[in-house]
C-alpha cells in the first residue's frame, strides 16, 4: 500500500520523529517527499496512488479537489486533534476513513489537568503570585486541600475521563456534568453525576473539558461562577470560547477569593485592554495543556499503532464517523 | 492505657479532626483537657500517669523535667513530621518510643511534587508569569515536556520514594542521587542512581528531597545550578538551608533559561533585598507542600492506625529509633 506524509513542516518532526516515519515505511511503500498543505498538487504520480495519509497539525481541506487528485485514498491517519480544519462532508460521503490522536493529546491534557487540581486546592498558583506581586500575606489564604475536598469536572469526554482516571489515586470527592455519558461509566470511574449548576456550587475546583460545539458555546455563565464557592478555583483547559469570557472576568473582579487558571481564552492573545491581563486573580498559560514539544510523538506513536491494526484488517480504536465527528472537539 | 493529646491550639482541630479523639477515646482512657507546650505542667494527677501522648506541631521539649512530670510515659504518637524540635537524648536514654506521621506529610508532599514536576517540564510557570508581566513572548518558550524528559531526585528517603512511585506512570527517565539508598530498591522504583553532578547535568526538571541535617547544609552549590541544562527547572521542597542560597541566586540572575520553584527558603520570609525577591526566573509557594489544612487529618489517621498496631503488641510502621532519627528530616 503507498502512502505519504502530509502535514506542515514544523510538525512533522515533532509528531513523526524518528523512528517513527522508518516504522511507516517498513510498514507500507511510502512516497516522499512530506508534503504540505501548501504545495499537496506539486506530488508525484506515484504520490497521487496514494491510499494512506499520515498527517497531524496542518492537514489540507479536503474538498472535492483534493479528493479528485487523490482518488485511491481511502484512510487519514490524523497524528492530531480536532478534524474540524479539514474535514469535509466531501470526504464522508466518499467514504474516506480518519482515525486521530485525539486519545494522546487527552493524556498530556490530562496530566497538565491533575497537575493543576492538585495546586489549585492548595492555592498555590494564588499564594505564590500574592507574594511575587507583594499584595497580600500568602500564609493568610486557607486551602482546601488534596483531603476530601470536591472536584468537579465539566465533561466527561476522552480527556474528562482521563482526568477523573488520574485522580482516583487520590482522595477528593468527583462530581461531573455530563448529559450524555453513560451512567454506568461514570460508576466505574467513581464519579458521581450532577447538574452543570452543582457542579459549580460544590467544587472546590472545577476542570472545563467541553469541546466547543455551537451547543456549548458561551456555556458557562455568570450564575455559575457567582455560585462558586469561597476560594474555589476554575481550570480551563478546552476551549475559551465555551466561557462567557466578559462575564467570568466580572466575577472574578468582584470575587477575588476565586482564581482562574485559564490555558485557553476565546482570544489566544487577548486584547491588550482586556480584564484578563490585568485581573490578579487570572493566570493564562499559552495553550500548553496538549501535546506540547517531544510530547508530539505520542500522536505519531498512535497512528503508527493505528495502521498496524488497519493493516491487519482489524478495527480501529480511534476512529471517528461522521456522527461521532459532530460532538467531538 | 492512660492518653492525653499535648499539642498546638490551631494543630489539634486539624490533624484529629472529628471523629479521631473519639476513635483514641474508645481505643485509650482519653483523659482531657487538651494540653500544649505552654501548660502541660497544669496537667491532672490523672493525666500525668498517661502513657501515651498524641502530639503534633507545637509538641513540647522532652527534657527531664518533662519527663520526670510523667513518669508512665511510654509512647509519642507525633502527628506530624520532624521530631528536632522536642527529642532529646533523655527521652532515648528511658526508652520511650516515637512515631510520627512523616509518611502522611510526604504523601501530601509527593502529590505537590509530581504537580510542580508536570508543570516544570512544560514550562508553564515560567510562561505564565512571562505573559502576565509581559517580559517576553510566551509562545517561544521551547519545553521538554513529559515524554522523554528526565527527572532528577535529591534524594530517595520517605518523599523521594513517593515521588518515584508516582512517576512511574509517566513516561521520563528517572534518575537520582542517593547515596544511603539500596541499589534493589532504586531499581524496583525504576530510578537510575547517579552522581549529585550528573543529576544536575542531565535533568529537565531537578527535584529536592533532602533532610537538612548537619552533613546536607548547603549541599547544592555553585556548581551543580551552573551545570543544569538549557531551560531546565529546579524544585525545592524540602528545606531551603541544603541549598547555598546566595549562590543559586547568582546563577539565576544570570542564567535566565532556569527557573527555580521553592516551596522552602533559608528565611521563612527572605529578607527585602533578597533576589529571591525579584529574579523573574523563582517563584516562592509559602511551605505548602506538606500537609495543609484538612490534608493535616492523613497525620491524626495514621497516628490512629500506629495505635491499633501498639495495643495488639505488634511491630509499629513508623516507630523511629535513634539512629534512623539522626538522618530524618
Amino acid at each position: 500500500m503507498k502512502s505519504i506524509f502530509l502535514l506542515n513542516d514544523p510538525s512533522y518532526p515533532l509528531i513523526y520523529p524518528n523512528p517513527l516515519p522508518d516504522e511507516i515505511g517498513r510498514r507500507t511503500d511510502l512516497i516522499g517527499p512530506v508534503l504540505s498543505a501548501a504545495n499537496w498538487r506539486t506530488a508525484s504520480a506515484e504520490a497521487r496512488q496514494a491510499e494512506a495519509i499520515f498527517s497531524g497539525w496542518g492537514m489540507a481541506k479536503m474538498d472535492e479537489e483534493f479528493l479528485d487528485f487523490f482518488p485511491n485514498l481511502k484512510i487519514v491517519f490524523y497524528g492530531a486533534g480536532t478534524i474540524r480544519s479539514f474535514a469535509t462532508e466531501a470526504m464522508w460521503a466518499r467514504g474516506i476513513r480518519v482515525t486521530t490522536s485525539a486519545r494522546a493529546n487527552a493524556e498530556s491534557v490530562s496530566e497538565f489537568s491533575l497537575a493543576q487540581i492538585l495546586l489549585s486546592l492548595k492555592r498555590a498558583w494564588s499564594q505564590a503570585l500574592a507574594f511575587r506581586e507583594k499584595r497580600t500575606d500568602p500564609f493568610t489564604q486557607p486551602a482546601p486541600g488534596n483531603v476530601g475536598s470536591t472536584v468537579g469536572l465539566i465533561s466527561l469526554g476522552v480527556i474528562g475521563r482521563l482526568v477523573a482516571e488520574r485522580l482516583r489515586s487520590y482522595q477528593h470527592e468527583v462530581i461531573a456534568y455530563d448529559p450524555f455519558i453513560d451512567p454506568e461509566l461514570a460508576a466505574e470511574l467513581n464519579v458521581k453525576l450532577v447538574s452543570l449548576e452543582e457542579v459549580f456550587e460544590r467544587s472546590d475546583v472545577v476542570s472545563c473539558h467541553t469541546p466547543l460545539l455551537d451547543a456549548t458555546r458561551g456555556m458557562l455563565q455568570r450564575q455559575h461562577f457567582v455560585a462558586m464557592k469561597r476560594g474555589a478555583s476554575f481550570i480551563n483547559t478546552a476551549r475559551g470560547g465555551v466561557v462567557d469570557e466578559d462575564a467570568m472576568c466580572e466575577v472574578l473582579a468582584h470575587r477575588t477569593d476565586l482564581f482562574a487558571l485559564l490555558d485557553v481564552t476565546v482570544l489566544d492573545e487577548p486584547r491588550p485592554d482586556s480584564l484578563l491581563r490585568t485581573l490578579p486573580n487570572v493566570l493564562i498559560t499559552p495553550h500548553i495543556a496538549g501535546c506540547l514539544g517531544p510530547e508530539c510523538r505520542r500522536m505519531g506513536q498512535l497512528m503508527v499503532d493505528e495502521l498496524d491494526l488497519y493493516l491487519a484488517g482489524r478495527p480501529l480504536r480511534y476512529e471517528l464517523d461522521q456522527a461521532r465527528a459532530a460532538i467531538t472537539a
